[in-house]
C-alpha cells in the first residue's frame, strides 16, 4: 500500500506524549532520593524482566512509560545525581538536555556543509566562543567528536600521518623501510591513549610510559632520555600525549616543558585536557593550560565538567590539514561544489556521520553566560577544598594525592588500630575496598576508586550542578561511619 | 562560595521551556512546507549572523529559541523532512526522539555494566530483538556504536587481530615478520572501509577494490583469483568486506558465494549492511541477508532505514572473544567485581563512553511494532517501485541500475535531442548536474548524485515516515519540468 499519510506519529500525539516526558523528567529530577546513585541490582536482573522477544503489534507509549519507571530507571546508575561522585562528575543540564532533544529532531547530519550549513558553521562559531573561554590562541581549527577515545585517536593518527612515511597510502605491515614507532605518555595517562596506540597499530610496545614525580606529573627529564634511548636504538619517536588532570588523581603534567621537548625533536604534541581543561576559563586559573599553545593538538570534553549532556568532544589542532591528509576520503556521492570554500568536517576525523552536537554547547554558553559557567566550576572547586579539608582534620582519613580540582583522593586509616596493628597496605586495601563498597551500596552516592602507589584509594569526584553541600556533607558522613564500622568489625 | 542549591536550571522552569520546545517540535513538523529541504545558504552566512565571542551574562531561553527559528532552522538541511531524498532516507521518528530525550536526561553512561546496568541490558535485549527481527542466528554478540564507519572499523580490526600476529601488543611497523595485509572489498563499497583500513594501519594500498558485474555486485571469482594473486606475491589476505546495499546503487553482493570463498582461505567476513540490512525482516526478503549467517559480522544502522534518530549502528559479531581481544583495555579505574558476570561493552570497541542509545531503539520497536516496521519499510519499497515505473515509462529518462530497495538511480536524456545530437556522456553528465542543482534550489525536494559507469547519475532514495505518495510524486514533477526547460536551454 502507498502511505498517503504520514506514518509517523501523529503531531498532537508527539505534543501530548512529549508533555508527559518532560512532567516525568521534571519529577525525576526534583526527586533523585528515590533513586539509588549506583544501581543496586544484579547481573540479569533486568534483562529477566523484559521480554525476550519484539512485540508483533504496536504498544501503547503509556505502557513503555510504566516499564521505563518500574523496570529501566531504577536499574540504572545515575550520572545525572546530586550524589553521583564516581569517575568524574558530569551533567545533563536542563539547557543541553532541550538542545539536544532538538538535535534529534532535526536528525541532521554535519558531515558535509551542505548537508548541515547552519550546524557547521554553529559549531565553528561554539568552538570559537570556547576556545575563547579558554584563553587559547586564534586560529586554531575546531572539530566536535563523540569522545576523547575518538579525539585522542584522531591525534595520534594525525601524529603518524605528519611523519611523512607514506601510512595513509602503503600501511605499516610488510615494509622494511619502517622503524619502531614511539608514542610517550605519563604512566597515569588515560586507558585511550593505549587504546589509540593499539587502534593505529603502534601496538602496546609502541607506547613508553614515562613514569611520574610524587604528584603523579610527568617526568619531563625522563621523557627526553626514554626519546634519546629509542632514537639510539633506532625507533621512531612520533608522539607525545601529556594530560592536564589524569583520571586517577587530576595531576597535571608540565605541558611546557614537555612542549620544548617536542619541539626539539620534532615529535606530535597533544594535550589530553578532557576533565580538567575546562577549567582554564576560571579567573586566577591560566596556570592549567599553560603552554598548552606550544601543542600541535588538544582535546577537552564539555561533556565532562561543562554542563553538556554526553556526547561531545571537542578535539583542537594547530595543523588541521594534517588531519586533513590523515581522513579525508571523498567518494563521488559525497562530492560537493563548496569542497573549496566551505568546511566539510567529515574530512578531518573517523566517522562520516556527525551528530549536530554543536546547538547544545551553544544553548549551554549561552543560557549559564561565561560568568555563570566560571563560577559553577569555581563552586565546585570550592566544594572540593572543602571536602579535602574534612579529610585533612580527621585523622582516621589520608589525603592520598595533591587536589587541583574537585577529586579528591583519600583513604581510611582506622587510627587507634593503624599503629598497633601496623596495618599492611594489603589490609588497608581490602578495608578500604569494603568501605567504598558499604557507601556506595547505601544508594545515597556513589565514588569509584583507582590506585595510587599501590594504595586502593577512594575518589570523590564532585562536578553535578545538582550537588550542593548537603550531599557532599552526606558522602563524608557515610565514609565516617562506615569507616569506623568496619574497622571494628575487621581490625 | 558554596551552592546550597541546585545551579542548574530551576525544575519548573525547565517545564515551561520543554512544553515550548515540544510546542516548537509540533510546529515545524506540521509545516515542512516553511523549509527548504536543501538550505538556500552560502558559505559563511549563517557565521556572520552569530556573534563571535560568548555572552558574558545568561541570555533568555527566549532569545535563544528566536535565533534557533530565525538563524539556525533555515539554514539546515532538512533530514528529517518528507522531501528529503538524498543520500539515504532517515527519519526520527516521534517516539525516538521522545526516547532520545529521557537518554539526554539519564546521561548514562553504558561504558561497563555497574554504570548503567539497565542501560547495558537493554541494549543486550533490544539487540536480541533485532537480530530477531533480521532473522539472524542465535548467540550472535551484539554492541550498539555510534556509526557504520566506526562499527566497520572495529569488524576490521578484529579481522587484524584474528591474525594472530602479536599486532595488538608490537603494532605494525618496523616488524620485518609481518606481509603487507590484503582487505577486498568492491569497487561499489562504502568509503568507510576505505578509511577504516587506513586508520588501522592497513593502508589505502591495502584494499584491493574487486570489479562488480554488470549490476554492480562484486564479482567473487574475480575475489577469489585477486587472493590467490596475493597469496602467490607474498602478500597476507585478512578480510573481506561485502555490502547489502551500496551506497552508489544499493547493489547486493553474493555474500554466500564471497562467506564460501573466506572461510576456504580463513578470511574474516564483514557484511556491511547498513542501508539495507533492515529490510531483510519483511516478508519474501530473506534473499537480502541469504549467506550473512556465514560472515563474522555485520553491521546494519537502525538510524537510516529504521526510523531511529542518529546516531545507533549495530554491530553483530560471531566472535566477541576476538572483538574483546583486540579492544579491552582496562584500567584499574574502570576495574569491576561484575568483569567476570556481565558484559562491560567499554571492552569491544574504540570509544570508552557510550551514550543510553538503546533507550530510543527500544522504544521505536515497541511503538510500531515489529509488523508496523515491517510494513512501511514494504511502503517504501512500494513508492521506490513506483517512482521507479514514472522513470522506465518516460522516453527522456534512463534507469541507470536495478531498483532492490528504495533507491532509484536515473539519469535525464532529452530525447529529441539525444538522436540528432548524438549526445555525449560528458554533455549529459552536466546537463543532468544542472537538472540535480534546479530541482534542489527549489527547496521543496532534496536528491544527491553518484556516478554510475562514468554517467553522473540522479539517486532518489526514499526512507523517511513522513513522505507520502505526495512528495514523491513532486519530486517527479519537478526533475520532468526542469529536465525540459534545461533540455531546451542548452540542447
Amino acid at each position: 500500500m502507498i502511505p498517503t499519510y504520514s506514518a509517523d506519529m501523529d503531531p498532537e500525539q508527539f505534543r501530548k506524549y512529549g508533555y508527559t516526558l518532560i512532567d516525568w523528567i521534571v519529577e525525576y529530577f526534583s526527586h533523585p532520593e528515590r533513586y539509588n546513585v549506583l544501581a543496586q541490582v544484579r547481573p540479569g536482573e533486568i534483562r529477566e524482566a523484559l521480554p525476550p522477544s519484539p512485540p508483533d503489534k504496536p504498544e501503547a507509549i503509556e505502557d513503555v512509560i510504566d516499564d521505563l519507571t518500574r523496570i529501566i530507571t531504577p536499574g540504572l546508575t545515575h550520572w545525572n545525581h546530586p550524589g553521583f561522585f564516581a569517575y568524574f562528575g558530569t551533567t545533563a543540564s536542563g539547557p543541553g538536555i532541550l538542545a539536544d532533544l532538538l538535535s534529534s529532531t532535526f536528525n541532521t547530519n554535519a558531515m558535509l556543509w551542505r548537508t548541515g550549513p547552519a550546524a557547521v558553521e554553529l559549531e565553528v562559531v561554539v568552538l570559537g566562543w570556547l576556545r575563547q573561554l579558554l584563553r587559547l590562541p586564534e586560529g586554531l581549527f575546531g572539530i566536535i567528536n563523540d569522545t576523547a577515545s575518538v579525539s585522542t585517536l584522531v591525534a595520534i593518527a594525525a601524529a603518524r600521518e605528519a611523519l611523512d612515511l607514506g601510512i595513509r597510502e602503503r600501511g605499516m605491515a610488510g615494509r622494511p623501510d619502517l622503524p619502531q614507532l614511539r608514542l610517550y605518555t605519563s604512566d597515569q595517562a588515560h586507558s585511550s591513549v593505549e587504546k589509540g596506540a593499539i587502534v593505529l597499530g603502534i601496538g602496546r610496545d609502541g607506547v613508553c610510559k614515562i613514569p611520574v614525580d610524587s604528584e603523579f606529573r610527568m617526568r619531563a627529564d625522563l621523557l627526553e632520555k626514554a626519546i634519546l634511548d629509542d632514537r639510539a636504538a633506532g625507533r621512531k619517536p612520533f608522539c607525545i600525549v601529556a594530560t592536564v588532570g589524569t583520571t586517577s588523581t587530576t595531576s597535571v603534567d608540565p605541558v611546557s616543558a614537555i612542549a620544548d621537548i617536542a619541539a626539539r625533536y620534532g615529535l606530535w604534541l597533544h594535550v589530553d585536557g578532557a576533565y580538567a581543561g575546562v577549567s582554564g576559563m576560571i579567573p586566577g586559573m591560566e596556570w592549567v593550560l599553560a603552554g598548552v599553545e606550544k601543542a600541535d593538538s588538544l582535546v577537552v570534553n564539555p561533556h565532562k565538567w561543562l554542563f553538556v549532556p554526553f556526547d561531545l568532544s571537542v578535539l583542537y589542532c594547530r595543523k588541521p590539514e594534517i588531519l586533513r591528509r590523515a581522513f579525508s576520503v571523498v567518494p563521488e556521492y559525497l562530492r560537493t561544489t563548496e569542497e573549496e570554500t566551505a568546511i566539510n568536517f567529515m574530512d578531518y576525523g573517523i566517522q562520516l556521520g556527525r551528530r549536530f552536537r554543536a546547538l547544545k554547547l551553544w544553548m549551554v554558553i549561552r543560557y549559564f553566560g561565561a560568568e555563570g559557567l566560571r563560577e559553577r566550576l569555581q563552586d565546585h572547586i570550592e566544594l572540593g577544598r572543602k571536602f579535602k579539608q574534612w579529610v585533612e582534620k580527621d585523622p582516621e582519613f589520608e589525603l592520598l594525592a595533591p587536589v587541583l580540582f574537585s577529586v579528591i583522593c583519600f583513604r581510611h586509616i582506622p587510627s587507634p588500630y593503624s599503629h598497633t596493628m601496623d596495618a599492611s597496605t594489603d589490609r588497608l586495601n581490602i578495608h578500604n575496598e569494603k568501605l567504598l563498597d558499604a557507601v556506595n551500596a547505601t544508594g545515597e552516592v556513589f565514588l569509584s576508586h583507582t590506585k595510587v602507589n599501590g594504595k586502593y584509594t577512594i575518589r570523590m569526584a564532585i562536578g553535578n550542578l545538582r550537588t550542593t553541600e548537603v550531599h557532599v556533607k552526606r558522602a563524608w558522613e557515610l565514609l565516617q561511619e562506615h569507616g569506623r564500622r568496619l574497622a571494628k568489625e575487621s581490625f
